[in-house]
C-alpha cells in the first residue's frame, strides 16, 4: 500500500484536548512528514476558560484568546488546525455538525483518525465530539453519501486518553512512545497558559505512561529509562500480516 | 532490537486445538524463518477424541493416535511440538505444570505467546490452559525465579479463537491475515482425520473472519477478496513507537 | 392464552438486514401460519447500495430498485412488508418515526419482535434503529399514548445478528432452529442481488451457528447433522412456566 | 424427543439454598412427574447455623440436625437429596468431589441443572459448588470419562437467585410462574426453623418477582394478579425451534 | 465547609418516582433540617396513571389528579415540590429542558443530587431524566454558563433503585438506613393511591434492602432488626478525609 | 457504635505493597490513634527484588533485607507488621494460609480492611492475596469456624490501587484525602531503596489522584490547592444513615 499518503486527523472538542491527550501523537506523525489535521469543535470558551471569565472577559474576547493558543499549539505540534465554532457546554450534535466532518474525512483521507471516549461523566461535550467523528467516520465510507471526494477506507480510530481515565471506561490497549518529540509536547503545552496547572499533570502522565510502556514492553527491572508515552484505545479491530 | 530473534509459542490444552484456532499465525511465523513451539498440556485423550471411544479403543491407543496426528499437523504448519501428558477432562492446574512451563519459556525466549481464552463455559481445561500459560510468562520474567536461562521479556500474549466466540467472551482486537499459508494450515487440518467435521467449520470461519478483516481494513464495496484471516485478543496493552 | 393470535414484526433498518438476520426466524413463523410483518425504516440506497453507485445509478433509481428486491425477498418468505422511506446514512431518529412505530405496534399487536442490536461501530443505523423500535415498544403499551388500537401486551424484543457480533456487543442466548425452511431463507437471499457476496457468507454462518446449536443442545460427538441456525439475544427476562 | 425422561439435578453448597432459591421450581418438576434430585455439598454446618452455635450444640449435633430440616423439606417438595458432607466455610473444591458429581450427573441424566452463580462476595462456598457443577456437566459429557452410565446431553444450566442478586452479577432472564406450587414451597421453607427470619423474605421475594413476571409477560395495569415467581439466569443459550 | 448549607435535589421523570425510589432519603434530609426539592419533569399522565385512563377521565383532569397527589406526597415528606410538565411518554430531550435545570441547580446549590438510572429497557423517560439531570450538573459548574447564581460546586449524584433493578444495570453500593422516617415514606406512598399496588411493593423492597443492609453493617446472625432502607448507586467517587 | 475500637487490617501480597498503594491511609488511622496491621503474605524476594538478584545476594540474604525495609516502613507509617513468609512469584493460595488470616480477623478485629486487587495481569500473587483475604473475612464472621475470639463484624473491604489500574480493572470510588500525612508516606517510601524509582511514580501518581480528588469535590477551577490523595475501590456497599 505503499501509493496511500498518510495522514492523521483529531477531532477535538475544545481548543486544548488536542493538546493533552494526543500532542505527542501529532508531533510523530509531523515529523514522519505526515499530514496532520485538528478540528476544534468549539474554542472551550464557557467549559474551559475559567481564569478568563474570573478575570472579566467577555464571550468574544475568550474565543478569540483561545483560538490564538490553540493555533500556536498546533503549529508547535506541525499541525493543521480549523474551527467549527459549534459552541460548548453544551456542545449540541447535529446533523450538520455531522455532514461538515464528512466533508473534512473525504478532504483529508486520514489513514488514523484521534478522538475523545464515548463516556465522560464530568463533560458531556468529550462524548458528543466522539459519536459525531465515529458517525462522520461511517458516513464518510458510503459512497452513496453526497460529498466531494472519494470514499473513505477504513483508518483505525482511537480514543485518546481522558482526564479521569477509570471513570470514563478507558482501558488503554496501545501505548505509544512519544520521548522523541516530548520537548514540541511541552512547547505546545506552554501554548495554553489558561490551563497552566495542566503542564505539570500531563508531564507527569507522560512519565507513568512511559513507565507501563516500559513494563509492557520488555523485562522489569526498575532501571528507569525515562521512557515518555501517551495512552490510547483503538475502536476497531486491528488488521496485520504479522503478530507483534 | 535488530539483535532480538523472533519466536514463537503456543500454549494448547489438547492436541488439536493449536491446528483449528493458530495454524495460519503459526505457518505465517515458521515462513518468516521463526522459530515456533508448539505444548500440548494433553492429548485430548478423553474429552475430544469421541470417535476413537466409539470404535472402541484404549486410552493408549488414544493417546498414541492424537500425539501422530498433532505431529503431522505441526510438522505441516513448519513448527516443533512437545507434550507435556497431563491429562484431560479435567487438565488439573498445578505448580509442577506452571514450572514445566517456566523452563520452556526461558528456553524458547518467545516474542509472541498464543494460547486460550480465560473463559470458556463448555470446556474447563481451556482456561486451565490459559491461566497456567499466563502465570508461567510472568514467573518467566522474574530474575528471582529458579529456572536455567535468562529471564523473559515482554512478549505479548494472545488467546485465539474459542468454539463459541461470544459465550467465551471473545473480543477480537486484531485480525491478521493468513491468505499466503491457508493452503498450509488446509494441509494441517487434514491431519486430524479423527475431527474431520472441523475441516469444513474451520474453512468456513476462516472466510468470515477474512471478509470481516477486509471491512475493518478499507472499503466496504463487497468486491470479495477472499481473504482467509483468524482471529486474537491481546491480554496485554500493545507498545508501539507509531500509530496505524 | 389460547385466544392470542401470534403475529411476528421485524423493524429493519435497511432493505435487506432482515433476510440475512432474521430470514429463517420469518420464515418459520409464516410456515407456522402467523402474521409475519417487516418494516423498513429505508432502502439502504446510500449505506448498503455500493454497487449500484458504482454502476452510475441514480438515487430514485437506487430507491426503487431496492424496494423491488426487498419485496420479492419478503414474498419468498411469506411476510408482509412496509417501507418507511425515511433516508439511511444516516437514518435520524425522531419522535415522528417512533410514532409511526407505535401506530404499527398497535395494528400488529405483535407477540414477537426482531429488530437491531443496541451497538453497532460498524453503522449508526442499526442502533438508531432498535433504540426506536424498544422506544416504540414501551409506548404502545402505555393506555395514556394516543393511537388507534388497544395498549400493547408484553411481546418478546430479540435482537438478530449483526455483522460482526463481538464488536457489536451481541452475546446468543437463544438459537433458532431454521433447518427446516432453509430452502426458503436461500430463496429470498437470491431476491438480493446487489450483496450477492453475502448468500454464501449467510449460508456459511447458518452452518456454524447450526454446529453450535447442536452442541448446546445435546451430546458433542461430532456426528454432523446439517442443522441450520439463527442467532439472536433476549432484550427482556423470558417468562415460562416450565424451565427447560 | 419423547423417549428422553425429563429430570431435574439440582446442585446446592448448602442445606438450605435449594429451598429458598429454587423449591419452586423443584415442586413444579415433581407435580409434573419428573425426577427431581438435590445434592448438598454440605450441611452448611458451620456458616449457617448461626442459632445452633449460639444455642452451644456441637457439630455432629448441627449436621444432623441440618441433615433432618433438609430432608424433610426436599421430601416437602417432592425431591430426592444426597449429602455429600464435604464440609462448609470453607467449602474445598476438589477433583473428587466434581468426579462425585460426575457419577451423579451420569445416573440422573438430567435434562434440567440448577446451581449457584459463580460470583457472590458474601459467600465463598457459592462459587465453589457452582464452579464444580459446572465442570462436572462438562466431564460428564465426554465419552472419555470413566464413570458409569451414558455420556450426558446437554441440559441447560441455571443459576439460581443469590441472597444480594446485583453485588454477585445476577441478571435474571427466566421468570418461572411458581404461584400453583407455591404453597408446597412454603411448607419446605417451615422445615428450616434454624432460619425463620428468611421465611418473610423469601416470600416476599416470590411476590417481587412475581409483579416482574406480570410485567414482563403482559401490559402493565397495576391490576395484581399475586403471581409468585422465582429468578433463574442461563448459563448456556437456549436452543428452541420457535421464538417466544 | 461549615458554611455550606446542605440541600437535596432529586430530578424524578413522573410524579411518583420520587416517593417510590427515594422518599425515605428526602425525609431524612428533611428531618435534618435541609431544604429538600424535588424537580418533576413531567406527571407521569400517559405512562403511568392507568386507572385513570380505564375510568375515562380526561389528559387534563388526569394531570390535575397526579399534581394533587404528587404535592401531598412531597408535603409528607417535607419537601418542596416544581412540575416541568414537559409530558411524557416519550419525556423528550431538549435543550432548553436541559437549561431550566441548570436554573434550578444554581439557584438550590445541591449538596446532594438524586435521579434515576442511565438505562432502563421498560422505560424511555427514566433514562432520558437521568441524562439531563447529568448534563445539567456539568453545566451548572462552568463559570462561562450564563445563570444567574455562582457556579455549582460537585455535589454528589446518586441513581435511585429503579423498579427491575437488575435489567436497569443498577448496583447498589450505599445502602441507606430509613428506618427512622418509614412512617413519613408510607404516609407519603399513600398519597398516590392510583398506584395502591405499589405500597405493599416497596415496602417489602424496604425491608429486603434493610436485611441486606444488616448483612452489610455487622454479623449476620439473623437476628432480625427490622431495619428498613433505600439502594442507592453512585455516579461519581466518594471523596473523603477517612475510610470507613 | 461507640464502643467499637476502630482498627485497620492491610493484606499485602509483598513487602513493598503496603506502602505504594495505601500508605497514606495507614498513616491516617495511626494519627486517629487507631490500630493499623500490616500482614505481608511474604517478603517479595522472587519477584520484586530485580536489584538485589542482579546484586548476587542469595534468597535469605534478600529476605531478611526486605524484612528490614518493611519494618522500617511500616514504622514510619505508625503501623505493626507481621510477615507470614508464604513465599512468592508464586504465592500459592492454600486453606493453611487463609486459616491463619482468619485468626488475625478474629484478633485484629479490623473495622476497615485493605488488599489488591481481584485482576491483575502482569501479576498472580496480587488476585491471590486478595482472594484469600476477603475468603478469611467471609470465614472469620461465621460462629461455627474454628478459631479464638469473637466472629467478625462485616468491615467494608477496599482494593487499593494497582500498578496499572485500567488493566486491573480498578475503578475508584473512594479517593481519600492523604494531605495531612503525605510527607510520613514520603517517609515511609525512602525506607525501600530497592524500588527508588517508585519514590517519584507515587509522588507523582499521589499529585494526580489529588487533582481528581479536587475534581470530585468541589468547583474545578484550576486553582491548584496541592492536595495528594490515594484511590480505592469497595467491595462491598458502603451502608450509612445519610448520604453525603
Amino acid at each position: 500500500m505503499a501509493e496511500i499518503t498518510e495522514a492523521l486527523l483529531v477531532v477535538s472538542a475544545h481548543a486544548g484536548d488536542f493538546v493533552w491527550r494526543s500532542g505527542g501523537a501529532i508531533a510523530l506523525a509531523a515529523e514522519r512528514g505526515q499530514r496532520a489535521k485538528v478540528v476544534c469543535l468549539s474554542y472551550g470558551e464557557r467549559g474551559e476558560s475559567a481564569k478568563a471569565w474570573l478575570a472579566g472577559k467577555k464571550l468574544e474576547e475568550i474565543k478569540a484568546l483561545r483560538r490564538q493558543e490553540a493555533e500556536a499549539a498546533a503549529a508547535a505540534l506541525g499541525a493543521e488546525i480549523e474551527f467549527f465554532d459549534a459552541g460548548d457546554y453544551p456542545l449540541l450534535e447535529s446533523p450538520e455538525l455531522v455532514d461538515r466532518l464528512v466533508h473534512v474525512y473525504r478532504e483529508v483521507q486520514p489513514t488514523v483518525v484521534l478522538t475523545h471516549t464515548l463516556a465522560d461523566p464530568y463533560n458531556g461535550d468529550h462524548p458528543a465530539a466522539a459519536r459525531m467523528a465515529i458517525q462522520a467516520r461511517i458516513l464518510a465510507q458510503a459512497i452513496g453519501y453526497e460529498a466531494a471526494g472519494d470514499p473513505l477506507g477504513a483508518p483505525p480510530l482511537f480514543s485518546f486518553e481522558p482526564h479521569q481515565s477509570e471513570q470514563c471506561d478507558f482501558k488503554p490497549d496501545v501505548l505509544l512512545d512519544i520521548t522523541p518529540v516530548f520537548t514540541r509536547k511541552e512547547a505546545a503545552m506552554r501554548c495554553l497558559p489558561a490551563q497552566q496547572h495542566m503542564w505539570d499533570y500531563y508531564t507527569d502522565l507522560a512519565k507513568r505512561r512511559g513507565v507501563q510502556l516500559e513494563r509492557n514492553a520488555g523485562p522489569n527491572l526498575g532501571l528507569g529509562k525515562d521512557t515518555r508515552a501517551e495512552a490510547f484505545q483503538r475502536h476497531y479491530p486491528q488488521t496485520t500480516k504479522e503478530l507483534s
